[in-house]
This record gives C-alpha cells, sequence and structure tokens, in this order.
C-alpha cells in the first residue's frame, strides 16, 4: 500500500479532476490509497486558498505519519509565496516521504532537496488528466509512486552517474540566489519551458546559466507552445541552450525527455537507486 | 554643444524612426548633435544586427573621443548578450560619458554602473516616438542631455539623500547574481513593468527581493499594460511590491514616476547632483 496526500500549494483542482483521478487510480493502482486534501478546491484569487490555506495544507500532508508521498496537484504559480516557511514546519516525519511534481512546484522541490528532506521527485500531476495523453502522465507518476520504479524514469536516468534534478526554466531561474536554491555543483541540470517567447527563453537562460557554476551539465527537456512573435527569434531552443552553456563552460549534454506534456518521464532527485522505483 | 550617439545593443531602429528623431532634434535642440550609427537599422533575427555587430557599434560610440552621450536606440532584449563583453572593451574616453536608456538597456546601465563606468541614465529612448506621449517623451530625454536638467528627472529625486537607480523589473530579476548586477546597497530601487501578467509580477518580486538585501528602500514606478487572466490575481502591483518587501524588511517608499510610457522621467544613477543636469 502506498498512502499519497494530494494538495495544492499553487492552483486549484476542480472536483471533477480529483474525481477522474480518484477513478483512475482505483481502477488501475489499488495498491495506492489517495487522499485529497480539501484545500485542493480552495480559491482565493489566483491560488487554492489564502497563503496560510495552502501553507497550512501542505505541513499537514508532509507531518503526517499515515502517509507516504506528498503529491502536488498542480502548477500555475503560487508555490514560492509559502514554500520557505512551510518547509520550516516540517517535522521529523517529512523527511521519509516522496515530494512529486513539476512545473511551479519545483520552488518546493528545490527547495526541500537544498535541505535534503524526502525524495523531491520530478513527476507529472494531477492536474495532468486535462491534457492530451494526460492519462498517461498520471498513470506514469501513479506507477512509479506505487513503485513500479525505473521504467517511468527519463531515459538518460539509467546510465547517468552524477546526481540529476530536473526544472521548469523559468522556476529554476527564478529559484537562483533564493533560499530555496539547492546547490547544484556536480549535477546534471534538466530544465524544460512552456509558453515562453524564445527571447524570453534566452534571457532565462542568460540569468540561469550565471547561477549553475560548477554542474556537470545540463540537458534540454521540451521547450513548447512557444507563441509566435511578429519576427523570428533566430535560433531554436537548443541552440540558445548551447549558446549559454558555452559561454559558462557547460557541458551541453542533449535532450531530456521532459516538458509539459504527456510525454512528461519521473525524474527522482539525486542520484539514482538502480533497479528501483522510489 | 551635447554630441549624441545613438546605437541599438538590443533590437532594431527604423529609418522612419530615425529621421522623426532627427527632425525633432533639429528643430528644437540645435544645441544637440545626434549621431545615429547605421548598426541601429541592421537586422539578424530578433536583434539590431549580430551579436558582434551590436558589440562593435557600443564599443565605438562609447570609446569615441567626439561623442559626450550614447543614447540606446530601443529595448525589447538583447543587450544582456552583449553587455559583459562590450564593458570589458570600454576603454577611458568611455569613462567621461553619460549612458541613457531603459527597459532592456537596463542590462548596460547595471552592468556601467557596476564598474563605475561614466554616468548611466533611466532615459527614454528615441523608439518611443513611436508611442502615444513619445515627443514629449523623447523631448524629456534630449533636454537633459543638453543639460536642461532637474526639472525632467523623477519627482522624488529633488529630495532624495540615498543614491538612485531605476530599472525594468524584469531586467533587474535577471541582473540578479550576474556580472553585470552593480551592489545597490544603501540605494532606493526604482523598478516598473509593462505586459506582465500579475503572477509573474509577483514572481519577480519573490526573485529580486530575495537579492536586494541592503537597499534603502523600492519606489514601484508603472506596471502597465497587464495581460487579462483566466482569474483575477487577487492583489494589485502595490500589494505585491508591499508584500514582498515587507517579507524581506525593505522599506516600500510609494510610487515612481517612470513606465513605458510617454510620462517616463529621467533618474540618473547614484547620487543627485543638486541642480544640474548631467
Amino acid at each position: 500500500m502506498t498512502r499519497i496526500a494530494v494538495c495544492a500549494p499553487s492552483t486549484p483542482l476542480t472536483r471533477e479532476d480529483a474525481a477522474r483521478l480518484t477513478a483512475l487510480a482505483a481502477a488501475e493502482f489499488p495498491e495506492a490509497r489517495l487522499v485529497i486534501h480539501d484545500q485542493c478546491f480552495a480559491v482565493e484569487g489566483h491560488f487554492a486558498g489564502s497563503d496560510a490555506q495552502r501553507l497550512d495544507a501542505l505541513v499537514e500532508c508532509a507531518n503526517d505519519p499515515s502517509i507516504d508521498a506528498v503529491w502536488f496537484a498542480r502548477g500555475g504559480y503560487g508555490a514560492c509565496r509559502i514554500a520557505e516557511a512551510a518547509i520550516a514546519k516540517f517535522d521529523r516525519t517529512a523527511q521519509d516521504k516522496v515530494y512529486a511534481g513539476y512545473s511551479d512546484a519545483g520552488y518546493l522541490l528545490g527547495g526541500l532537496y537544498r535541505q535534503r528532506i524526502g525524495r523531491p521527485v520530478h513527476a507529472p500531476m494531477p492536474v495532468d488528466l486535462r491534457r492530451e495523453g494526460g492519462e498517461a502522465a498520471v498513470r506514469r507518476a501513479l506507477g512509479w509512486l506505487c513503485g513500479q520504479g525505473a521504467g517511468h524514469e527519463e531515459p538518460s536516468l539509467a546510465a547517468e552517474r552524477h546526481p540529476v534534478v530536473a526544472f521548469n526554466l523559468m522556476t529554476l531561474a527564478m529559484l537562483c540566489g533564493t533560499p530555496l536554491m539547492p546547490g547544484l555543483a556536480g549535477h546534471v541540470v534538466m530544465v524544460e519551458e512552456v509558453s515562453e517567447y524564445l527571447y524570453a527563453v534566452d534571457r532565462l537562460f542568460f540569468h540561469l546559466t550565471a547561477h549553475l557554476g560548477g554542474v556537470a551539465g545540463l540537458r534540454l527537456g521540451r521547450v513548447s507552445d512557444v507563441p509566435a512573435n511578429d519576427r523570428p527569434f533566430g535560433m531554436d531552443a537548443q541552440e540558445i541552450a548551447r549558446q549559454w552553456c558555452d559561454r559558462h563552460a557547460i557541458p551541453f549534454l542533449g535532450t531530456a525527455d521532459i516538458g509539459h506534456d504527456g510525454g512528461n518521464r519521473i525524474v527522482p532527485f539525486g542520484l539514482a537507486e538502480r533497479g528501483q522505483g522510489q
């Protein structure tokens, strides 16, 4: 039995999202026990409830001894407003859990990884059910959380000897220099992006690569739904990533099979535990 | 006679922009001699020519002993790609000049201020002629460059005892932690933004305020053309700025009369030189 608590540190789920998730898990993952925190449905402005509501729900899930994994419901923005204060309230019980999500949830994954709390994991989230291929993405996350293991992980991990992390590019750029930023020396850093102009991707790489001294290398996930600008940028996302890596002598290691899409693979932070899931 | 060189470290001007600028200056500022570098009209992808072209033109203007002020033609993105390498090539002649612009030109203003080269000045740019109220903005910049002085400056400067800087919020957030970022301890920091969602403004304040330890305070310029999101954010820009300042014990000092608009006032970086223009 894997006991998974779902909370929403950023933006809300709908009851319909939750019903789909519960039905899929009940039908296909009898070994999972899902506990969807009511805070997932709270709404205050942009967010899934006030900062205090989101923080309290997250701390409650993290410190609950009956829970094995905390799964972030959805990104969209908001986790950075509560991450530092929430993590400060995590107790000993929170140390042994998996924390799974991506996109805006990266603020939490980063902060937890910095403090070596539990196992942060880049993984699809419940809200992905809304996208094309989203059921496959959610199955992948649930399967990994239920210990089905390495078959769901990003393919380069099988041969990777360095510790790894995976982030949304914007999220990692915003983490730089904050109290949530983990030390990434010696790591392979994977980044992906969605819905940003290529000039904004270039700008984010300018910023991020100035903060990645000592990393083992960078892999580029998918850069999708790039808006059309009034003129072509003149480089694609991979050329942009390569250029900025070159400037800072960061090895560019190629692509990563992650992104804001149904194909988004699992990246457990840190060193691979060979032949195991979590 | 004030000899002003115009170059484009980011995106290009049109010949029509340049003709309007030249006509306005000739009619109203006979004491200004404008030299519009041909590189302003170069186009390569997003940029006003290649990185090498933009860098060479900027260095040429900065190191030209016959020039008093270098005026950046336009923002739009690109200056961060060349700023560090360009400034490294500035010679003694570059030390005595004014450098004027805003928005994406902030990467250069920041890098120059860090190295105490010349006088960086937040000021309207030639491309502002395209906007409503743009002629007034360009007159303000030309007037200040021609020594007409403090009447064009941001109003709070008259009583300000701390050194000041002014930046686009995104630009300053991206500067943080890079080799272009000036030390801002003891400074009043003014920021303005355009065309960003309020959640993105909040995210930028999360990042920026984590890097502003020791500043004397923050003033908020206009946050304009905010796109409509699928739901209200729940706070306005000033509430966002206040919240993040409060978290980091940064005094929030109120508004600043700067922004991506015709009313954008002049902010010479550093300590005011009372009763003078440049």
